[in-house]
């Protein structure tokens, strides 16, 4: 039934909330899809612990990964159309945008801070190794995957490509700002995406906008900006993220020490210990995780315990606002504050700090520099986005850092002992907010 | 903090997807979403296996137990303003609302077909058993957890309240219908909410519905008949449905054959004998499901492997339609070749039936009679839907049957053995279809 | 400027709030809309009256039309990928899709009913008389206009051609449902476009749909059925449509009789004559209708003056529904008891019918016969629609007529004199709605 | 009939596609909209020329009205619940949401600057002359129409309730930014009202927003900003607003040296003096000049002629961005050349700027001075909006202008006639917009 030019006999097409409908024509698409690896991505949230403050957002990186397909897919279409275009680098481009994720694991964030892992190392491990995705990859020739793999790492030549997939306004980030916008029912996220398209053109090493088409870039660059601290770094969010963060901790520290589990945790074994193989990668899903929590709720361990029980059922830390530099003032007193009323502070008293450059330009010399967006105009030059833009002026390089303290308040606020103490607590944590 | 009069200091709002905002200004209903129970909702899909179809539907029943309770809110705010309600009802309606699906367990409808199971007894079990929803409830007096479960048991003396709730045009179905839409993407589920609201009157022992807005309740009418065609009875979910439902046949066959798991199910020992306690249903949630699945797609048994591995990646069974009539004279013949092949009928060649009555009026002497939805003429009459509207009457109390043979299509294609036997049962199965 | 090929140097777009945006790559199609006669369909709402019950409803027939075109093109779009498309018939069909309104003149209905007049041979006239759009067709070929006029004819050859822009479910009336549901707010005109458009595929002499986007299309039936009688027939929009009509009359009338007018009608001479030529018709437009009925509330003849302020002020008609059969009896009375108080019951006691037929198929020996839809089965024979749905089965060929009585209720309230005629007219009305 | 407390039996809705329903319980607001002066803001466009550029926004003031009735309405509803708020105020508010408006005229803009009028100042006499509108608010209490025009006017001595209806954030640009993006088709209009709204607080002279919704208020700021930009200061829109002004100026001149039109302008002669009675001007509306720009297509006068022409036809003038400084150089050569060809360039040659300061804090000393949005801290304190959010503070006090130059392109490309100077003339315009 397969047919020599690789495309399908029929497109199929999933039908899809935010896109309406997801066209696919080419088997190589169809098959990837239906990979272990790449349906494993249904067990793992697009957005971490955000569901349990906005209570639509239980979609999963399966969701987001076929969008960003598809909206590759109808900038490739683009593309093609204005005629400068290399037509063999079509399915490169379709497959690095369905699999740029495939790596994430559970609550990326929180694991990769705990483990000192990394998602796009491990979406590279994915596409090489010895997997499914691999095998279906390389049916397209032997250096098919590597090419996929190097479009993700960014350290592909056609650089144009590169940036569809991965700069300051691309496939992936219109997708997950539509798509986290429309879950969770909050407004801040909708950009016209369909004038974005329009007014692309292929430049050398980027894509490039239409000049005529600059509002509505700066309203997607808005809309980034709103989701940030709107969603992504909502402080309630982070909470949860706080205590799953400290759960691992936990549970690493009792397995090294030599803590019986009553559920040994096998599926950590070699995370725990730095070596973890893409099998037991594979494996781990936010369903995983869940379990896990779900049967520590009855460990022995205090600590592990009431964490456990306080993700799982969302007793979630309170938090005040501090700032750094005041906050080392009264940090040693919280913290024996906190022993004496027998409460751990390496784990009951967290500072999270969250910040987010919205845009930014070229600035020579530092690392980490960012290839800016550039607008095509009129007279067929190009020009900075933030020197024709002023609100995008206004917050290019700005880094916006938000820190915020988490503690147990309801343990505070139960003052049946060390009333005293308590109350010195919260005072002082009052104050930190002033 | 609390308040005398039950209130919030400030009321509190959820953001919500398909109604903006969820709105709650009782301190019981805060409660009662904070319990442990209700949160497990979170973990328990509203529409089971249907993300398998459409990958937008990953919602879960907390989702939708919060939208319920916003729809019965403004319910209960129009009919206190025509002035004819006993306001000591509000918060028994709006904990009802809320509570009525909190016995769901993980895919309820293979688990209750397989274990005999009712969702809506562990309903009551859990707001009458030693629960912290229980606790919550009896803090409003020691008869109000009664009152709520009389009222989703559809037993409680006022059947005003009773219609609200569960009835041809209730608050549950108006927002599944309207939530299962928005996240599948698929428009068919949409109707008019508002105006509904609007015309919506107290009646003795129902609500009705204003004649002028005949037509919205109409509309809602065909969405639900769309919905279930379109969604809820979509043959690839069901396929999934089957596969789920052969697995739990295949590991209770194989814990009462005393087969050694490699991962001994804990969770489901005292299901499986048909004792389940309330804590082990409250454990069970579909986190738990897919880490048992997915363990079991290592274990020796063939089938369970199998099928374990079908689910987890998606490699679902094909499907025919089938009359049952005519099923009858090949099935024999279906069967003894699927043995002689090697693969067990039981688990491998499966009928699913699905069927729906969209609306129905009373029909005298019958069982399960539902009560007819009633439109409020201009003249002070009452009037039941089905005489007014040509549409509601087409499809009154007419059951639409479907049929599907299932069974794994792949198999049968891979005729490097049992070749003349697999293209026998091909052929058997391409004449069903005709 | 002009490419050789007919295309748009750079492809145009409007932006539209249904659509999104309509493209336009051909000159053809940009030289249309930019005509003079085009234009004029800016003044020319789309809903007629009823702006004055859905107040939101105030688009005209030039965002329509672009809105079918677009609709086509996309239908066109789709065939052309099927393979079985004759490229030559593009753009007939586009420009008919954008002109097959072109004749309509303001507030079409009352017009129509008045002078009996027909806008599909205004239609004809324009695109073949001597305007500037039988000009921009002209370039196309000498026969081009003609092909163009017969498509909208339905006498043209291509007979899937013809059903593309009128059947029963064809551009025109896809385009009207979206869009008056979108300008009006109901959400009844509803249905998923994109799913129908990608089920239908070209046949011998109509376009078919797949089997499979069966209750897609049936949902379309729905919504025409539903935004008939939610919109397009309300009782208020005909109260004020009755109200044109007798305004209409009226001017005849007094014209006929040698009434001396204020402002002399000059718009109407020859229309009251029944010799309307090309050039009058296409001056005539609603804001200079409005400009007469605002200059005519002050005309000495008390009957056009006082429907003309009833008109501009929407001082309505209030209504009864009537029975026609039993209205016969007390009609001779009414008639008597309106001249006794010096009402005129010609201008003021008015019946107004209106009918639907949602949908039909073949009744042989029928005129008005109509080309049933037909669903496309796997096996790829075709099958009437209400065959296989039994929604529309219910509806099918069953004209639902509706009869409502319209009189000056304000009249009738004020009781100043004729008291006891006023109080026995409200009581016939009053008896005739039971 | 009438209910002693001033509310209607029975609420009235509108259906309302930005806002949904539109909630009517008070007599005196739906005798409001019954009125003769109400009614004509149906002929009215709220746009003006846009619907020449965004097909789509071809809605009248009326809708626009009823929409900031509706958020006042809200608003209200809100404050009241709040409980500090004079609750005989209510009406005074709703009916000053309602009336705001209602002296606009036609295409108000271009008027305005021929003319000197001033829509606010003809507010005023239509709510304190003889009117329909005078008459039923004088019905609540002979001081009322003061009352209403006062806060229309701002020197109503509750600066509270005058900043709900004109301030930086208040009900009429919330409703015209939402309606305007729903009927154009612009998404940038969007931003959650709701959440506005919920975070509205009463403060001494103005209301001021919960520090917590900040990013709403910004957002809605954002909106405005793009609105501007994107869709009130079109170029395309301004072309046609240009043309228009000239008409008038065509006409006045004309009229002023005894030019004898054939059809005399009859509608424009007091307003021409500068003398405009009240019954002039709400005789004046949309279809009136449509009317007459229509006959004017026949006139004599080739200028007059050939502007309506342009006008009712779209034959707009081309642009081209302009830099008042370097634009003094070119304009005599400019000016004389296009004398030379004929063409009068007092009418053919117009320079249009546009600006708007998206938002400003208070300046002392300058006049013009804006009130500014406030928040309200979580510790009881209030913070300029700029203060906060960098991207407002971006935008504050920037007034943004944008120059452009019109003139008729046609007439210079065609080159039968004066083709010298008609290339000096493209090549001067082309080289200013470098």
């Amino acid at each position: 039934m397969k047919r020599p030019d690789g495309q399908l006999q029929e497109e199929k097409v999933f039908k899809d909330p935010v896109h309406r409908y997801i066209h696919v024509r080419d088997e190589l698409i169809w098959e990837l899809v239906g990979t272990r690896e790449f349906q494993r991505l249904r067990r793992i949230r697009q957005l971490g612990t955000t569901y349990l403050t906005f209570h639509g957002a239980e979609h999963t990186r399966f969701n987001h990964s076929l969008g960003v397909y598809e909206i590759m897919r109808r900038m490739v279409e683009n593309l093609e159309k204005k005629g400068e275009w290399d037509k063999d680098e079509r399915l490169v481009c379709l497959a690095a945008a369905l699999l740029h994720d495939v790596g994430h694991g559970p609550f990326s964030h929180s694991f990769e801070k705990v483990f000192h892992m990394d998602h796009e190392e491990w979406t590279r491990r994915i596409i090489l190794g010895d997997t499914e995705i691999n095998s279906v990859l390389s049916r397209m020739g032997a250096d098919f995957p590597m090419r996929v793999a190097d479009v993700i790492a960014k350290t592909y030549d056609n650089k144009l490509i590169v940036s569809l997939i991965s700069s300051q306004i691309d496939a992936d980030r219109m997708d997950y700002l539509l798509r986290d916008a429309f879950y969770t029912g909050v407004s801040y996220g909708n950009f016209d995406m369909e004038r974005i398209l329009r007014v692309m053109r292929p430049s050398e090493d980027q894509a490039v906008f239409k000049q005529s088409g600059m509002h509505a870039v700066e309203d997607y660059i808005m809309s980034r900006y709103q989701m940030y601290w709107q969603v992504y770094f909502h402080p309630v969010s982070r909470s949860a993220e706080v205590i799953l963060t400290k759960i691992l901790h936990r549970a690493k520290h009792l397995l090294a020490n030599g803590y019986e589990f009553k559920l040994n945790p096998r599926h950590f074994h070699t995370m725990f210990r730095g070596e973890t193989t893409l099998e037991d990668y594979i494996r781990l899903d936010e369903s995983v995780i869940s379990y896990y929590f779900q049967e520590w709720e009855d460990e022995e361990d205090v600590i592990l315990r009431d964490l456990c029980q306080r993700f799982m059922r969302r007793h979630l830390f309170q938090y005040v606002e501090c700032d750094p530099s005041e906050q080392m003032l009264i940090w040693p007193e919280l913290q024996d504050l906190f022993k004496k009323i027998g409460v751990d502070p390496h784990y009951y008293l967290v500072v999270d700090s969250s910040s987010d450059l919205p845009y930014d330009f070229y600035r020579p010399g530092e690392k980490d520099e960012r290839v800016p967006i550039h607008l095509l105009m009129p007279n067929g030059s190009l020009r900075e986005l933030s020197r024709e833009s002023d609100v995008v002026e206004a917050i290019s390089g700005k880094k916006r850092t938000d820190h915020k303290l988490y503690y147990p308040e309801d343990l505070l606020l139960d003052q049946s002992e060390f009333a005293e103490e308590k109350q010195r607590i919260l005072a002082l944590l009052k104050k930190e907010e002033e």
